[in-house]
C-alpha cells in the first residue's frame, strides 16, 4: 500500500501561480471578489499539482464550512427529489455542497436537529413537516440560518418560504365548480403539516361558499406517496356502498396519480366522466401520458432562489432574518382530469 | 438579535452525567464501544443542556468526519433516487450522514473529485457514469477509499459494488424468446457507462446464439430518464416505415416506461399483444398498475450493506481495499408486459 503523499498547500499553489496566498484562498471561496484573470492562474497552478482547498479545515477560521443541510422527509413524493435537485445544482454552482437529513414520518424532529447541529453547517433548509419550535430557537441561538420550505410554524418567527397553498385549494374548488361537479372527495397528506392543512382549508371554504356542507366532503390521509393514495381511494370508493362524488382532489399529485391508477384499473371508472380529479405541485411526472392530470404548480425555481437569498450565503455573518413568510402564487395547469372551458374569471 | 450564547462543551456534559469525558466522546462517535446504561446517561445530560458534539472540529484530530460523500448522476432515473434514501437511512442509522453531489451529464468528471476532496470526507460513493482513473489515483494517494456503485472501471483497481448486468441482459433475451418473439429492438442508456453496455452485452450474446443477426436489432438511446425513453421509442417506432419488432428491452425501467406510454397512448399498440416490453432495475414504479413491467431487479439494500463493508468506516484507518468486484445477481420480475409461462429453466 503506497503512504498517503505528503499533501501540496496554498503556498506551493501560490508559488506556481506568482500569485499571493490570499489570492488562492480567494479563488477558492464561494462569492469572493477576484479577477477573473488572476483565479484561472491559480486554478491552473492547482490542476497541476492535484492541489485541493480543505473546506473543512479553514471553517475553523473563516467559520463558513460550505455545506448546507437540507433536511427531507419524504422522497417517496417526487415533489421533494425536484427540490433536492435543484438546491444540489443552484449550491453547487456556488461552490457549496448539500448535506441531506432524511427524517422518517414517526421520527423525533429534535433528534434530527441534532444530528444537524454536528456539522458545522452554513444554513439548514426544512422540508420536512415535523421540527419543534424549541429547535428552531436553538438554531438562532447558535447564529444558524434556517428556512422552512414549503412550510411554516404558526406563531413562530422562523423564515419561510411557500406556494400559497390556500389560495391554490380555493383555485382548484373553483375549477371542479365550473365543470360542474356538486359532491367532493379529498385525499389528505400530513395532518401535521401546514401544507395540506392549508390545501384542505382554501378548497373546502370555497366548496362553503358555494353552499357544500362540510359533512358532505368525503376524505381519507394518503400519507403524501403513491402507495398512500392508492390505499385512501380505494378506502373512500373501493367497496362502491357510497355513492360516488363527481370530484376529487389529491393534496398533491403523486396521490392524486395513486388514486387514478386505482380508480381506473381497479375500479373501472373513467376520468374525467366518472370523476373529475385533480392534484398540486405540477411534478413533471403528473404530466405524463397516462396521467394528464390538472393540478397547481409550485416554482420550485423560484423557491429556491428565495430560500437561498434569506439564507445570505454571500455576506459576511449578520442577524438572522426572522419572521419572513411570503408566500409565492402557484398556477393552475390544465390538463385532461377536469372537463370544460379552461379559463376562470 | 441576540448574541449566540456560550456554547456548552463535554466537560459540562461529563460533570452533570458524572462520566468521564472520553464515555461523551464515545457516546457520539459512531461505532465505539460504550455501556448502553453510560450512553442513556450522555445523552440525557446533552439533551438537558442542548449540547451538541462537532464533529467538523473533532475531525481534525480523529480524520473522521462522519460525512460520506455520493455521486449521483442522474435523479432522473427514481433507482438513484432509492439509492439515495437506502444510503442516507443505513448511513444515518450509523451516526453518519451523506453529502450529496450531482454531476451533470456532460460535465466533467475531474471537476466533481475536486469538489469532493475539498470535503475532508470518510468515503466516496460513486454512482455516476463518467469518472476519470486519474481521479481514483489521486482519492487512492489521500488515503480516501472510494466504492463504484452499479459500475466499474475496466482495468483499473478500484472496488465496485454492482448487479450482474450481463448475466441480466441475458435473461431478459431468454424471456423475450421463450414467449416466442423473433425480432428485437432495445434502448439503450449513456454508451460510456459499463451498465448500459453490459445490459446490451449480455442481451445481444443470448440473441446471437439463437440465430438472430446483430444487424437486425433495432437500438435508440434513451439517456436513461422517461422523457429520453420517450423520444426513443417515437425515433424507432413513430413514422411506422419499418416493420416493428415483436419485443423490445428498455435497459432501465424509466425508459422501458417512458416507451410504453409512447407506444400505448400515441401509437394505439397493445402490449403484450402487440408488441412485449421489459425494463431492467426492479424500481417499484414499474410495477405501478397503468405499468406492470417486467423487469430484472437490483437488490439495493444487499448492494448497499456490500458498499458500505468495503468502505470499513467502523475501524482504524487501513489499507484500502481494491480491486474488489463481485457482481451480484439480480432476479426476474414476472408481471404483465411478456406472456406466456413465467418459468425459465
Amino acid at each position: 500500500m503506497k503512504r498517503p503523499k505528503s499533501r501540496v498547500t496554498s503556498f506551493d499553489v501560490a508559488a506556481l501561480a506568482r500569485v499571493s496566498q490570499s489570492a488562492v484562498s480567494r479563488a477558492f471561496t464561494p462569492g469572493s471578489s477576484i479577477a477573473e484573470e488572476t483565479k484561472s492562474k491559480v486554478i491552473e497552478a492547482a490542476r497541476k499539482l492535484n492541489y485541493v482547498p480543505n473546506f473543512i479545515a479553514s471553517s475553523l477560521t473563516t467559520k463558513r464550512s460550505n455545506i448546507i443541510a437540507l433536511i427531507l422527509g419524504n422522497l417517496a413524493n417526487p415533489f421533494y427529489v425536484h427540490v433536492l435537485d435543484a438546491f444540489s445544482r443552484r449550491l453547487q454552482e456556488q461552490g457549496r455542497q448539500v448535506l441531506t437529513f432524511t427524517v422518517e414520518p414517526g421520527a423525533e424532529s429534535d433528534d434530527a436537529i441534532m444530528r444537524v447541529l454536528r456539522y458545522q453547517v452554513d444554513g439548514v433548509i426544512l422540508t420536512a413537516a415535523q421540527l419543534s419550535t424549541r429547535m428552531i430557537g436553538i438554531c438562532h441561538d447558535r447564529g444558524i440560518p434556517i428556512v422552512l420550505f414549503n412550510r411554516y410554524i404558526p406563531g413562530s418567527d422562523a423564515s419561510g418560504v411557500r406556494c400559497d397553498n390556500s389560495a391554490g385549494g380555493r383555485l382548484m374548488a373553483e375549477a371542479f365548480l365550473r365543470a360542474g361537479a356538486k359532491s367532493f372527495a379529498m385525499i389528505t397528506g400530513d395532518p401535521r403539516g401546514t401544507t395540506s392543512q392549508d390545501r384542505v382549508r382554501g378548497f373546502v371554504e370555497r366548496l362553503l361558499e358555494a353552499g357544500v356542507r362540510r359533512g358532505d366532503i368525503e376524505e381519507a390521509s394518503g400519507h403524501s406517496s403513491y402507495d398512500g393514495g392508492v390505499e385512501a381511494a380505494l378506502r373512500l370508493f373501493g367497496d362502491g356502498s357510497k355513492p360516488r362524488p363527481d370530484a376529487l382532489f389529491g393534496i398533491n399529485d403523486i396521490m392524486a396519480m395513486g388514486a387514478m391508477d386505482v380508480l381506473r384499473h381497479r375500479l373501472g371508472l373513467r376520468i374525467p366522466e366518472d370523476m373529475m380529479l385533480a392534484g398540486f405541485d405540477g411534478i413533471p411526472e403528473a404530466g405524463r401520458l397516462p396521467y394528464q392530470l390538472t393540478s397547481v404548480s409550485q416554482p420550485i425555481d423560484l423557491m429556491v432562489d428565495e430560500t437561498l437569498a434569506i439564507l445570505h450565503l454571500d455576506e459576511p455573518p449578520r442577524p438572522i432574518e426572522r419572521g419572513i413568510d411570503r408566500p409565492i402564487c402557484g398556477s393552475l395547469i390544465w390538463r385532461a382530469t377536469i372537463p370544460g372551458p379552461r379559463v376562470l374569471e
